[in-house]
């Protein structure tokens, strides 16, 4: 496993506990290669009002890319299951940094059509958008 | 893994298949220890319609036991995630058999409170009272 996979794990897991924490029932999908079916998200959720299926990524830098497929298997799976389809994205942002609110982890979402994509059709999310337009996480 | 557990995960591997061909967006919960946290079903599924989340058994006897902790814990999730609680089981059935149906998985589903339970609570299910009375599979 990579340092990007760990931290990627890491802070999927950290997402998990906290939506687990304010309430929600939580899965995460099994490690990539255990399963049978490979159009899961990252993390499926549950609060008795609403289902959200998410693609977790953690991002070092101030932009992420993610190519289209990843894209379409948590959008497929959402319309499967009768889920909201989210891209979720937790840029390196400092707990407590007053700029962003110091008392919950740094992630925001998006619907998939609300993201701006390159000519070549890659999703690209911003740090600074993130920030000024993504959903956080307490508002899901 | 013993050979009893490599029954089960073939057998659940089965009932995942099942759902997702016949429409529904299911996820398996990850590996036991692989998860933070405990309370989770085997199989989560829903189709729009409906969410569902089970506990399911493989079982090569005529009776199927299960702890108590087992099925409160498919009961506490499916309630934070606001889906149905359904205990799944499997009795050794052989597909063809024209006394079950020829050609779907003999599984059968029910709620817990529809369960009998044992004096000393433990939930009990014969083979005959889930082919009497168990939701097949393609009733869920």
């Amino acid at each position: 496993m990579t340092d990007s996979n760990t931290k990627g794990s890491r802070g999927e897991r950290e997402l998990v506990n906290y939506l687990y924490d304010d309430g929600w029932g939580v899965m995460r999908s099994p490690a990539s290669g255990a399963s049978t079916l490979n159009d899961l998200p990252d993390v499926l959720a549950g609060n008795g009002w609403k289902t959200i299926a998410i693609e977790a990524k953690v991002c070092g830098d101030d932009v992420l890319y993610i190519p289209p497929d990843e894209v379409e298997q948590v959008i497929d799976f959402a319309g499967r299951f009768g889920a909201g389809a989210y891209i979720g994205v937790r840029f390196d942002i400092e707990y407590g940094d007053p700029s962003y609110g110091a008392d919950y982890p740094g992630w925001y979402f998006f619907h998939p059509e609300d993201i701006y994509r390159t000519d070549s059709g890659t999703y690209r999310i911003k740090k600074e958008t993130a920030l000024a337009e993504g959903t956080p996480i307490y508002e899901l």
